[in-house]
């Protein structure tokens, strides 16, 4: 925090040029202003606040007389963002560059490109979930009779499996939301799928389970009943209201730390079986394709990750000066217990501040404050979870997976199917204040 | 829990009209099929299965051929809710019958009804915020600098001063968005009051701050400087994203427990001062007028509450049997410590599950599984904070306060300017499964 007995911590508004512009910037020390100052800088903050009470007067004459009545009527039933905030989502990913906190909007939340039309635009009345197979009892419910069981809400992350291969492959992933907006983060609502599993009455032989979506493509993917019994939810609510379309409307699977794939949306279908089905996204795809020709399945859970979201690529700092540091990480492992941050490349590492309280598979915010003295720096953070692991450098996790960082990077095999890729994210920030994705 | 093996507590899909409609209600136990049965069943699963298929086809011709291709992009530049998804504020009242969680969306936070037209329209470069009065460094703060600055991130209810008056003095509030719709929780991101007064640097004298908003009826509330300095927050982000116009875009004041009134929107001032300013709506309104003709006057904090949101008024139940009561507490003291709920008026309760964690001064999601036999049922909930406040029924809170409930009730004076009146809501469930407001 800034404590303004330490000039050392002070905020530098000397570099703020918006405050320059004001006339306060008028001595080597601005911040603390000598007394025969104040009359003076009192006058030109009058006349700074008579500017704004300008300008909101014009707003507010736009707000009352453009729109007509009906508008009002229907902004206040269900209410949208200001025409100022433009942040959209990408290639179905999410603007984290502009995110706070730790829940994604619901509105940004990641799609899968995939996803190329409307999802299907399915009639809760209509819809039923089968849960069948090698069980004693098998059940068709209605989303009301999934409403009327006991419900459970938690915090959690979903991810891509390969979200940040595109800082390695993609030549024009400059900002955060092309590297890494594949992971947003909701309060999802819904059944324990434990519960449904109990009632069902899974026989001696059930091992696996197979979801399956009800779009077009009937999206199936198969899941361990280990995982299935722990912490897996059948989840109809997002962020306090029905989970949106294009998140699986009206019921979708949450699999808790792994794989987003995994999270099957649209769910019409668990089927118990004794093995897994290896489908095609889980053999063809979202596997680690080896350079023998090897491929690795079945690797679910999303390891440890951070990333800096400002500054970020593609932002540009206006001065030197106070600066926060702020980003996100996360683990399919569990909670974050620790995000440190470097700005030389990662040969001095301090510990960010976390947000409190700090969820077991959900986002968790940092924040470091940063003087930047107008040299190139080079930012970087690394995430540890409560397993105790930590991210590690490209080059160290390819030594890890005994390979070459060449092998990911363009000057290997383009697009290689290789996922779960955690490395560290650096980002350069030159001594023109612009930010560039250090990978590329 | 719902525990398989514990007859007691299973579902009673007997009672359920859903699952009797396909078929599957053959016998005095329907949930545990005979293995004889089951081809039966699964024949009449595939046919349902089958049913489901021609819903979902439909669907989603409906989803690729009817809307054009812009359609597409714009769906999936910012998402929105599925058509059948039809819940609004009505009244600016949040609606808590449809509520999953603890989030609020922030398309549906409450808004005060005093605000008849579209918020103002205000361009966040313009926009600034000056903070001056009894201060060492007056400022004047861009929202870029804002955002420079130090940030923190925490869930907060925010709560009308009067929510759940409409109980007592108007006839037609029947449901939950009627009586209590005027309490709302979000994740707010924002910086600390405390740091920018730190900045500004108090003067001896300074016991008080006056903040201002920059709507057309400039707003205007006093809050001590002890508040202040504690957990207050100069905010600019919701959910994740910026505030929304309705909530104060582009920066607001968060009063972590304290009525909703001193949370001022679109904030545009903070003078410091020696004293309370007297202002109009904390002195004409926002007080309890006491039968003598006296007023109360800066009773901030919000008392221990809660609310079933299901089953409410308005809700109809379709069968005895199975169901999850849920609701939400909270209270301005800190912590909701425990949420009880009562079936039968009052006389037995029994501890609800409270969503973990619990946050400070947050909304609390409760549920408690429950068998309806049928019978005419009074259900309650009441809580207790951290500080061992309990919630009161209205008899008792009117025994409290020296008042007669007749003192708030229609029989009484109408729309008695009394707020702050935190008592119990009993639903009642007649044995026909309809739903209503005790109170009226």
């Amino acid at each position: 925090m800034v404590d303004s007995k330490q000039r050392q911590s002070r905020i530098d508004y000397a570099s703020n040029p918006s405050l320059n512009f004001t006339g306060m910037s008028d001595g080597e020390d601005e911040v603390i202003m000598s007394k025969q100052n104040r009359r003076g800088f009192l006058k030109r903050s009058a006349a700074l606040a008579g500017l704004v009470v300008g300008v909101v007067g014009s707003g507010n004459v736009q707000g009352q007389e453009a729109p007509p009545p009906e508008n009002a009527k229907d902004f206040l039933a269900y209410g949208q963002r200001s025409r100022f905030e433009t942040a959209v989502r990408v290639r179905g990913r999410t603007p984290l560059q502009d995110s706070t906190g730790i829940i994604t909007p619901s509105s940004l939340h990641f799609v899968n490109t995939h996803l190329r039309h409307l999802p299907p635009d399915l009639d809760p009345r209509q819809h039923r979930l089968l849960v069948h197979g090698l069980v004693e009892r098998p059940l068709i419910l209605t989303m009301d009779d999934l409403k009327r069981l006991p419900s459970t809400s938690r915090v959690h992350f979903i991810e891509c499996a390969d979200n940040g291969f595109e800082s390695l492959r993609d030549r024009n992933a400059q900002t955060v939301q092309q590297t890494h907006g594949r992971t947003s983060c909701s309060e999802w609502t819904g059944v324990s799928l434990s519960l449904l599993l109990k009632e069902v009455g899974l026989r001696t032989n059930a091992r696996w389970l197979v979801a399956e979506g009800a779009e077009p493509g009937k999206h199936t993917i198969s899941i361990p009943v280990e995982k299935a019994m722990d912490d897996v939810l059948v989840a109809y609510g997002q962020n306090g209201e029905a989970i949106r379309p294009d998140q699986g409307y009206p019921v979708r699977l949450i699999v808790p730390g792994w794989e987003g794939v995994r999270n099957v949306k649209w769910l019409r279908r668990i089927e118990i079986v004794d093995q897994p089905y290896m489908t095609y996204r889980e053999t063809t795809r979202y596997v680690d394709l080896m350079p023998d020709g090897q491929a690795r399945w079945f690797m679910f859970e999303m390891g440890p990750n951070s990333v800096i979201t400002f500054p970020s690529g593609g932002k540009q700092l206006s001065a030197r000066g106070f600066y926060e540091i702020t980003g996100l990480a996360w683990s399919g492992g569990g909670a974050v217990r620790r995000v440190e941050v470097s700005i030389d490349g990662g040969r001095l590492w301090r510990d960010a501040r976390l947000q409190r309280p700090v969820l077991r598979k959900a986002h968790t915010r940092f924040n470091l404050d940063w003087q930047w003295d107008g040299r190139d720096s080079l930012l970087m953070s690394r995430c540890t979870d409560e397993t105790g692991n930590t991210q590690l450098t490209l080059a160290n996790l390819s030594k890890k997976l005994g390979l070459s960082p060449d092998y990911f990077h363009l000057s290997g095999p383009k697009k290689a199917p290789f996922i779960h890729l955690n490395f560290i994210q650096p980002w350069k920030v030159s001594s023109d204040g612009s930010v560039h994705n250090a990978l590329l």
